[in-house]
C-alpha cells in the first residue's frame, strides 16, 4: 500500500518500466540493473532507483532487480482492480485506432462507448464498441458509469465536449487535440499533442 | 545559439510551452509569469525558469516574460529553417490520423511519403501524400532525402521496419507501437505508447 500519491512523472515512468520489462523479460532475462533499465528509456539510474524506492521496491547487489517480481509490484500500485470504463469521443481516424489499440492490448482499461455526430457513425459498431450520437453523452456516461473521457475530435470543438464531459461527471480526460485544455481541479487531464514528439526528434536530428 | 545540445526533456518541455503560449496569447494577454506557465503544464515554476534560462531568456521581474518574444525565441531554437522529411510506414488508423493532422497544423514537419503493403493502399494519395509498396522504402527515402521515419505499423513488424530504415540511412524514428525498440546511437528514438497516457489518467482517477 502507498500511503501518498506518487507523483505524475513517477507513475508515467512506472507505466515505461513495467513496458520495457515485458519486452526484456520475453528475450529470456530473470534481473535487470537500475543502469540497464536507465538505458532503455534514457534516463538516469539515480532516477530509476528513485522512482523503485518511492514504491517500496530494492534489489539485490549482486543481482539487480528481480524483473517478474518488479513487473507485479508496478501492476499492483498503477492498475486498477476492477478495471475502469472508458468513453472515446470523436470516431475519426485517431479515435478508430484508440479502439483497435485496446482491443488488441491487454489491459484493465475497458473502452464501452464512442460517441461522433456524423451519422453514417452513429449505431455503428467498432470491434465491439458502440458509437452513439453526441446527444445521448450524459445519458450513456452515466448509466455505463463512465470515469475516463478520451477527446479524439477536431481541435475546434475539444473545449466543448471538456465541458460536457465534466458535467457529465467524468473523472479523468485525456485529450488528444492540439487544443489546450482547462478542468476543474477534481478532473484529472492528461494532453498529447503528436507536435511535441516531432519536434523532439527534428531537433534532435538537426543536430545530430 | 546554443552551443550545446538541450536535454531532452527540455526540447519536450520547450515544444509544449509555446504550444500553451499560442493559446493563452490568443486569449488576449502579452505577459505570463513562470509560476502560471507552471500551472498550464502541472510542473514546478523552478523548472520552468531554469528550462528558459538554457535558451537565455529572462523576464522582468514586475510583468513576466512577454509571450510573442518566448514563442519566437523556442520557434529559433527548436525548429528547423528548411523544414524536416518524414515518412509514415504503416497506413492504417493512425497513420492516416498523422498524415491529416500535419495537414491540418502548420509546422515546419513535412510528410511527404507513406509507405504500406496492402495493395488497396498503394499509389493512393492521402491528403497529398502518396503510399508506396515497402519494396520502395529505401529508393523513396534516398530520393527524397528523407530524415524522420514515423512507424505506424503492427507491433510485429516495428523492429523489422526500424532496422530498414536506420539501413536507409534515416536520423530519427517516432515509435507509434506497443514494441520497444532499439536503435544505433546515431538515430535519435522516440517513442509513444498510448498505454503510458493511459495508465496515468487511470491511476490518478483511482485516487481522486
Amino acid at each position: 500500500m502507498i500511503a501518498n500519491r506518487l507523483p505524475d512523472k513517477t507513475v508515467e515512468r512506472l507505466s515505461q518500466y513495467r513496458r520495457s520489462l515485458n519486452n526484456v523479460l520475453l528475450q529470456g532475462k530473470t534481473h535487470i540493473f537500475s543502469h540497464e533499465i536507465a538505458g532503455l528509456l534514457h534516463i538516469t539510474p539515480v532516477q530509476v532507483r528513485r522512482d523503485l524506492m518511492l514504491i517500496g521496491y530494492t534489489g539485490t547487489l549482486r543481482r539487480g532487480y528481480d524483473i517478474k517480481e518488479l513487473i507485479n509490484l508496478i501492476g499492483t500500485i498503477i492498475d486498477t482492480e476492477k478495471g475502469q470504463k472508458v468513453a472515446v469521443i470523436g470516431m475519426g481516424n485517431l479515435g478508430k485506432a484508440i479502439i483497435h489499440y485496446f482491443h488488441e492490448t491487454r489491459s484493465k482499461l475497458d473502452i464501452v462507448a464512442a460517441f461522433d455526430i456524423n451519422p453514417e457513425k452513429i449505431n455503428k459498431v467498432y470491434v465491439g464498441v458502440k458509437c452513439y450520437h453526441m446527444n445521448l453523452l450524459e445519458k450513456i456516461l452515466s448509466e455505463e458509469n463512465i470515469a475516463i473521457g478520451i477527446i479524439t475530435t477536431p481541435p475546434e470543438v475539444a473545449s466543448e465536449i471538456a465541458v460536457k464531459l465534466t458535467q457529465a461527471g467524468i473523472r479523468g480526460i485525456l485529450n488528444y487535440t492540439p487544443k489546450p485544455l482547462s478542468v476543474p481541479d477534481h478532473v484529472y487531464l492528461e494532453e498529447y499533442d503528436m507536435i511535441t514528439s516531432f519536434e523532439k526528434v527534428a531537433y534532435f536530428v538537426k543536430y545530430h
